[in-house]
């Protein structure tokens, strides 16, 4: 079972045009300072946060309780001009979950309702399953020396995110999340997939951008200890010790 | 003429290895941390970064000295446990003023180099020319009832991580520049686009997203003057009192 | 039983002169980040940290396990350019648990030490006590009307710079510890003090300075419950429901 | 002439009463991020920001316009919950300077006013003078061994707090502010000051503290570069170079 949470700014479109003309680089700052700050606190009860759409944000939130939860959100809506809500999903895959966070917060209000505020919603497929999450980070061979030392760094940032739209595709397609975390690293929430899932996505993803991934691929209680063992993998891989995707489990743990 | 800031993580890569493997949620506090940052020391300057790659960003930088930059890089290095680096590039197009940042900080050596730290390069194409920004602020129409209220979380951002793709490209080919900044609102810095290439653009991609775009216009000496009135131009659109695309000028300044 | 943490920056004095002369707004950007930084860490595990010297924080850790100390210290350690160091102690009073948080920490080597970086040391003197910890939420009557209105900005300072002075004196002299936190609020960890303490140290303020005191006081296992019931105390006070002293326990919880 | 900015958070206390009773961690995390980021944006203009009372800041702000001060604020009211109001004064001394800069603001009303909003006041006793600031970098002596290593940390805290309370009153008497700004360190706006009056200043505080300081005083245009030349004192007097008080002007600089 896995646990998604869906963090989103309340009527954030009308909070912004508010602000006046002369607002983007405050709502830049706003934004990516709010996303540190959720990410320190999911992070400390071992959770994992992306930046996604950056109003939307999408947290792995196993082992979270809705009053920890709570307190993250009225955290925030003392400290910030705008209001985030949040639903969270569980379900045996990560995309399941998000659909079911997703759509209990709909079911409280439009994202731009004025009235809906720090709402804190909650929907469960589960049927008892124990809490579990499998993790990849991937990335790009040689990335660095092909791309970002000879393109331009808009071109290298288009393959980037040219790449990102294939893959958050081809992980949709099975169940998974894919989410670009920045230079050409993409963590893939991935309860499920198996090493030829993965074969099968490489090798679909190199015909179409002619770039080889890696992964190291975890899995734990939750969302920072399946990662950690992905991270393992990865550098084992770097190091030339194993090939271009290892499972790691805990019987592996270094 | 516009300036271009290209700002680059030193050796991240080996710089994140070294943190160890539980290291994921404190590289994205300390990514999105920096990133406030910067921005902070930009906008005061009327500059504006864009988050791009995390650890490559880009910035409009018309008015800000080297000396200047060399402040904000010096701060930067004083309170990170990284450092970065700049390359900084003149020229008529944004296209062409990234693509000679990029050149001139790759020949100070590779991203990756265990030497290169903390360097401010700069070249320029300039002729004379005066500083110069046009910026296009965009959204897609309907979003939030047509997708956030209605698909889930992860589609909507497939959606709008797809339309960043597209859109990288086709401003790209007219010598622009494409940002992703949050929610379904994009920016381009796209001197010398007239308002045919907007509907070229905005009619291509329709077709290919069944989305539609608008866009307001703005021009000034720096990023935030050229900002604020595209935001002037944006907000006139959606109160339906013009057209799906407008450009602001000085004298049409409210 | 109380427990204090004692967070210390690493050979700090070194690090600023290597950042050279036109360091001093970094260093207090750094230093107060950090200290939020930390404040959210530990307010996450409901506990409390004082600013106190800026390079040496207090910290009251009730519930905060040594593992969980080490988490947080390491997530400084990645994101800042300075480490720290830690020393938990345990007591009866406030006062003899950060000498033992103290006194573990020098035993481990000088704060201007080259070789001491990111210790975590541990000193109880408890024979099986209970979690507990009293907090005191104390200001000064009328002080915005009577000072901040009338007198210099540095006027006022330095009243609440004197009463810190003199209260601190008066609160150690008991075994509790009291902190200066922002406006005209102090707040004293006092387990152990009783009304009439209270009563003999805001007479004697009183006679000192010529402002009157008022304190709600709060009890629980740890400090954020504790000072929670503190507030409402001093609620109670401001809506003069109840006198200048009034201690809130459990069964008082609103 | 000197410039001093008072700038204080608009009806603090009620906006922290509104915030339930779960607040304080919040509230410190607030203060010292809205102070980090008031430092940032001061300090890129070569001013200073003092932490002060938290909720009431004094800068130095000689070369920032009102204008910039303009965009200071609304940048904050922009990205916080509560707002700042400032008040800028000029005068030939620092005392003066900051009674005129709290003047002009408590004319604007209350700091606890609920309509008293995001106010910018200004006022001067500038007779044309040019803009000159005098800093002193001032320690004590010798304090990490004899004190910091020692004694126990409240006991540290105590002699710092009482330091600064017998400064601010001696630098006071003599229209220069006194700030303590961490560790064993205080800053000292002092124009006018001489050499015997720190002479004077320093005998009086040994007798009071039997603790030794040493200064390092710097003059210039602004802030950051008075404080600058003060920095390089200082190590020039902890590298024996020279004895425990010296002026460096602008020929003086290495």
């Amino acid at each position: 079972m896995i646990q998604l949470t869906l963090i989103q700014l309340d009527n954030y479109g009308r909070f912004t045009e508010l602000l006046g003309v002369d607002r983007e680089s405050d709502l830049q700052i706003l934004q990516s300072e709010l996303y540190a700050d959720l990410q320190r606190m999911f992070a400390l009860r071992r959770g994992l946060v992306f930046y996604n759409r950056f109003d939307n944000m999408l947290a792995v939130s196993n082992g979270i309780s809705v009053k920890e939860h709570e307190m993250i959100l009225r955290s925030v809506t003392r400290r910030y001009p705008v209001s985030i809500s949040m639903g969270i999903g569980s379900a045996e895959t990560p995309y399941e979950a998000q659909v079911l966070a997703t759509k209990v917060l709909q079911e409280t209000g439009s994202a731009q309702s004025e009235t809906r505020k720090a709402i804190l919603a909650q929907k469960s497929n589960d049927n008892g399953g124990q809490e579990y999450v499998q993790i990849a980070h991937i990335d790009i061979n040689g990335f660095t020396s092909k791309v970002t030392d000879r393109e331009s760094a808009y071109q290298s940032t288009y393959l980037i995110y040219s790449s990102t739209s294939i893959l958050m595709r081809m992980f949709g397609d099975k169940g998974a999340l894919l989410f670009f975390n920045g230079g050409d690293n993409f963590i893939a929430v991935c309860n499920g997939l198996k090493k030829p899932d993965f074969k099968e996505i490489f090798d679909r993803f190199e015909i179409s951008m002619n770039l080889r991934l890696k992964a190291g691929i975890g899995f734990g209680k939750n969302a920072l200890d399946a990662l950690s063992r992905a991270n393992i993998g990865l550098s084992l891989i770097r190091e030339k010790k194993v090939n271009d995707v290892i499972f790691l489990n805990e019987e592996e743990m270094l």
